[in-house]
């Protein structure tokens, strides 16, 4: 197998997160987004979606998108799961981890790929060009905030984002979290449960090598 | 069990075919969504993002978002297999039910929910209220256009979204284009491949049942 990837950007960070936690490591190709070595023909060949991180298999398959490298790998390699085993489980962390990604790690991606600084011509990740539409920095803003609010309450009740356990769901708020401050978007003190949570889960060595 | 439902609108109708195809049958609840019932303190405690398909156990657990219940769904009834079996499948099914959700799905949830008609102060699903964008109308449109674009392309060479067998992502693509029918962004006809698809598709008995 091999791993084509980009450091420091949050979609990579996720996947260096869970495989840590899982003692995976996978040699590594760079692909350079900042010249947008994705969106070339070979590349987009392998990733249809023309993004990092995309796995490709010894038998030349390529699973692109962050929860399916994910999960590749969670069946290969099972334990410690992330994705949970009971039904119960599996239900409660997928349902988590689609709430963080939606209202918190999609709205972060608004702000940025939408403000003046970077990404002209590509507020959307894929092969198509799409222009910034300014308006989505703001309510990028607002549902960080918003997003903030809620995991605040959830985890005045829950020790974990999906309960009593680590899971993927942890990977992807706590991600989104991070990258947010990045834009200077961060939590008011009075959200002692997500500081809580975040100190807690920042403390993970899976977490701490990937910072 | 029972399902918090609401008929007719595209996440329960993916999720009635995926059920029709393990031939599930839950006990309903509607949940009326022209009224605001899933903005309701009682209907928030079952499903933090306050949409429908929500599930609630026997044992009062409450799982909501499309791909959680169904998940929940396949490792309760396994058979027949519509996440995949071997470590390939899954990640290839996941891939592709994440690609069309993305780049067709949320393009054309973009194009209604932030048009002149309906979901004013509420251009998305969840807890909070947003003012719409009418830029978004125009990129939603363009990004389904591109969207039937790939597929066609991708149904060349391809049975059914992920491959040879189908999946939870024909299902997600499925809703997605008879969706964007609503708002008469249809395909153009030199789309073959994409027709084929669609065809063999809808004269499945699980989509024939819920159309």
């Amino acid at each position: 197998m091999k791993l084509y990837d980009y450091p420091g950007v949050p979609n990579p960070r996720r996947l260096n997160i869970f495989m840590a936690e899982k003692g995976i490591d996978i040699p590594r190709v760079q692909v350079d987004l900042l010249k947008g070595e994705q969106l070339e023909p070979e590349f987009r060949a392998k990733s249809p979606n023309c993004d990092v991180p995309t796995l490709e298999l010894d038998n030349g398959t390529c699973i692109s998108q962050l929860n399916a490298v994910c999960r590749y790998l969670e069946a290969i390699h099972p334990e410690p799961p992330l994705y949970g085993s009971t039904p119960e489980e599996i239900g409660i962390i997928e349902m988590w981890n689609q709430i963080c990604f939606t209202n918190g790690f999609q709205a972060v991606a608004d702000l940025f790929r939408n403000g003046p600084d970077w990404f002209e011509g590509r507020a959307l990740v894929g092969p198509h060009n799409y222009e910034k539409i300014p308006e989505l920095v703001d309510r990028g803003r607002q549902r960080i905030m918003n997003f903030y609010g809620d995991m605040e309450q959830h985890l005045a009740e829950h020790k974990y984002i999906a309960g009593s356990a680590f899971s993927v769901a942890d990977i992807t708020a706590l991600v989104t979290v991070d990258f947010a401050q990045w834009a200077n978007v961060t939590a008011p003190d009075t959200h002692v449960n997500l500081k809580r949570w975040h100190t807690l889960v920042s403390e993970r060595p899976s977490v701490r090598d990937n910072s």
